[in-house]
């Protein structure tokens, strides 16, 4: 078989059988095969696309090329849960006590990654003493007793995503359907769970910027994990701005913990209850989807939800107290106000600005060596949907600096305010199965 | 600027600006720009195209990215002519000494390269003697003496070209017009030329298939040489079958000769005199086609066209007594027939199958340590529309091996032969300026 052909085939709207996407990533990833031929066949990929069949096949030998993690000792069926990735989305930390509370495990590996704010394991780090480095008797052990442990991704799952993804992100590939979902998918099957949840962003703050795209990539990833044999659903979650009213990283989770003790904040504790819901449905933990719910309302209402955040940082040596007094947890040194310059309603919060305005305060990572302050951030005051007085403050910049001014001229162009009345926006546009 | 800007550009169907192309090609000349991202956007350039104005950019870009060839110092308008290549296509022999013979210069750059026949070079190299490396005041001194010389092309043109057709060999974007119509152009207008006549082969022989395709990678190269001040002129031709009846190295330098001294093999003379009619007319020789190809018919008639190829050979060093008696040039051990298995009419013959029967009998190369057999070849008996009765020959083999079993099977793939009388192929399909 030569690389060529295969480029050639997919080039002229060919359907690439399993041998052919076999030989290009084994043989990619062993280094057989040039990064030139590499980037030709997913530039072809790019305008060709995949059949699902195809797209089904590439993920299974991206999951091949590397080791893939054993949860057999695991009690119970394992449930993941992943999401494509939005500005305040601390959902993780919210629906995993959740479901560990009704009894199905949760055996959660994360990463760092760059972003505007630290990725889970780093907001998870707020909490002092945290440990999210563990060995694999202590994490399936976590597990077993605790139905929750929250980890840091060892081991070398998908190495031929990793090699693909480094490749495409520097030739103008990384925006192709089936190579999102399947570079997606890849590490989630590596991962180990049964079934999966996924909850896709749409909107302005998301990777997906319309309904119709968001839609197509859940598509793809459901087919993908029913196809190599795990229940996948896929929620599609709105994006038009910043999940909660916390963007950073103790301050969310302030709000996640606050969620998990009854807190109505709309948004944030609809969307944990509909992904939890639907995870507790795929573990077989309940016969539908409405009994799941209550269930599951009700283990906040009782302490139980709660009660599965502190085993969690019990378990992994974190600082408990600092989740049963909140004001604990890291804190900036100032809070500044953003204030509107004018009466009206928020019509539009761009997400990626407020974003990228904690990033600014110290709350993310731009390059791999920054290191993350945990007590920044952004408390939002006002969000789509709210009339708002000029003067008042649209948002908190939680700072370590006086005057953030990088931030402040960032808050304020996000923020579009109108005369006229505007809805809130619709929070989940569609469950994909 | 960044080239993956460039790269998602052209991904999105935008036109490249001069600056933009000029950046990746000067880069990956350079070796600043790594050939993933070259074919990442080639293959964007394969499905999204170029305008005329990029390709004309992109086609300059690649000439000045090395040396061009200044033939200031030959008096009078130079005409180059270059053909896309086909079986037993010895027009350059035919029209060189033709167009010479009216005192039009021509100053021939040639290679040797892979192919079912030697090049033009090695075609030459059948006659004894004669050399085709020379100083360039000895090849321009030629050209200004006797309006001819053929030399092996020096210097570095076009390694833009070079570089990047080496890619896109092994990453299945050589089959796209644009790129196809900058690579050949480039190097023609590296050569210096003031304007050139080209012959596009259309035919299962040629490399474009369809008589579409042929006009197109034509319109495509007449858009490029007249964009950038080379006046351009395409001939579509008909390669269906090889052309006229000698297919080698040798034979096809005594068909030309014969030619010249006025043998009256349809298709090849008469393409001859249509290349040789416009190449004398874009040297503004001749206010007219037709008194053009009046006055070069006549040079045949009267020696001054077969004169003029002896002048070449000559000048260069070549034994002229080869010439004279056409029976000296190189001849192979033994002449084979491969027979017609039945009565009927030759309805097609596979130009592709007879080059490479020419090639297994030792006249071409398959890679580029192999040595040329001047002496090999084929000699087409019988051609499409031509009554065949069975046991009459089809070709007869020119080999050193008494039975060339290989070339033969060849051979006999090559003829399709039907009860049902056949029209002979149009030769010239359409003229493009």
């Amino acid at each position: 078989m030569r690389m060529y052909d295969v480029i050639v085939k997919k080039r002229d709207g060919g359907e690439l059988t399993k041998e052919e996407i076999q030989f290009f990533v084994e043989g990619y990833t062993k280094g057989d095969i040039p990064d030139y031929q590499a980037s030709a066949l997913t530039m072809a990929i790019y305008f060709q696309g995949m059949t699902q069949e195809e797209t089904a096949t590439l993920t299974k030998a991206m999951v091949d090329s590397g080791e893939t993690i054993d949860l057999s000792e695991i009690d119970g069926k394992k449930v993941d849960k992943h999401s494509t990735g939005g500005v305040g989305d601390k959902v993780t930390f919210i629906v995993g006590p959740l479901v560990a509370s009704i009894g199905i495990p949760v055996a959660k590996m994360s990463g760092r990654g760059l972003g505007h704010t630290g990725g889970t394991l780093d907001k998870l780090e707020s909490v002092k003493g945290l440990e999210i480095e563990m060995s694999k008797e202590k994490f399936i052990e976590n597990v077993n007793k605790f139905k929750l442990a929250v980890a840091g991704q060892t081991g070398n799952l998908a190495p031929a995503d990793k090699k693909l993804y480094a490749l495409r992100d520097v030739t103008g590939t990384v925006n192709s359907l089936p190579l999102i979902a399947g570079s997606i998918m890849s590490k989630k099957i590596a991962s180990g769970a049964d079934s999966i949840v996924l909850d896709v962003k749409t909107g302005t703050g998301a990777f997906m910027k319309t309904l119709e795209d968001s839609e197509a990539l859940a598509r793809e990833m459901v087919n993908i994990g029913n196809n190599l044999g795990r229940k996948t659903v896929a929620v599609i979650s709105d994006m038009n701005q910043p999940l909660g009213y916390e963007v950073g990283n103790a301050n969310e989770i302030k709000e996640a913990a606050e969620i998990l003790q009854g807190s109505p904040v709309e948004d944030l504790r609809t969307l944990s209850l509909e992904i939890a819901s639907h995870m507790a449905v795929l573990a077989e933990k309940f016969p539908s989807y409405e009994d799941a719910y209550e269930a599951l309302e009700a283990n906040i209402e009782n302490g139980k939800a709660f009660q599965s955040l502190r085993n969690l940082i019990e378990a992994q040596g974190g600082d408990v107290s600092m989740i049963d007094d909140l004001s604990k947890l890291p804190q900036a040194k100032y809070q500044v106000e953003v204030k509107a310059d004018k009466d009206g309603f928020v019509s539009a919060i761009d997400a990626e600005s407020i974003g990228v305005a904690a990033m600014y305060l110290g709350a993310g990572r731009a390059t791999k060596d920054d290191e993350i302050n945990h007590g920044v951030g952004i408390t939002m005051k006002k969000k789509i949907g709210d009339s708002v007085k000029g003067g008042e403050p649209l948002v908190v910049l939680l700072s370590d600096d006086e005057q953030p001014e990088d931030s402040i001229q960032k808050v304020q162009q996000a923020y579009t305010i109108s005369n006229e009345k505007v809805e809130k926006p619709t929070l989940i546009h569609n469950i994909i199965k």
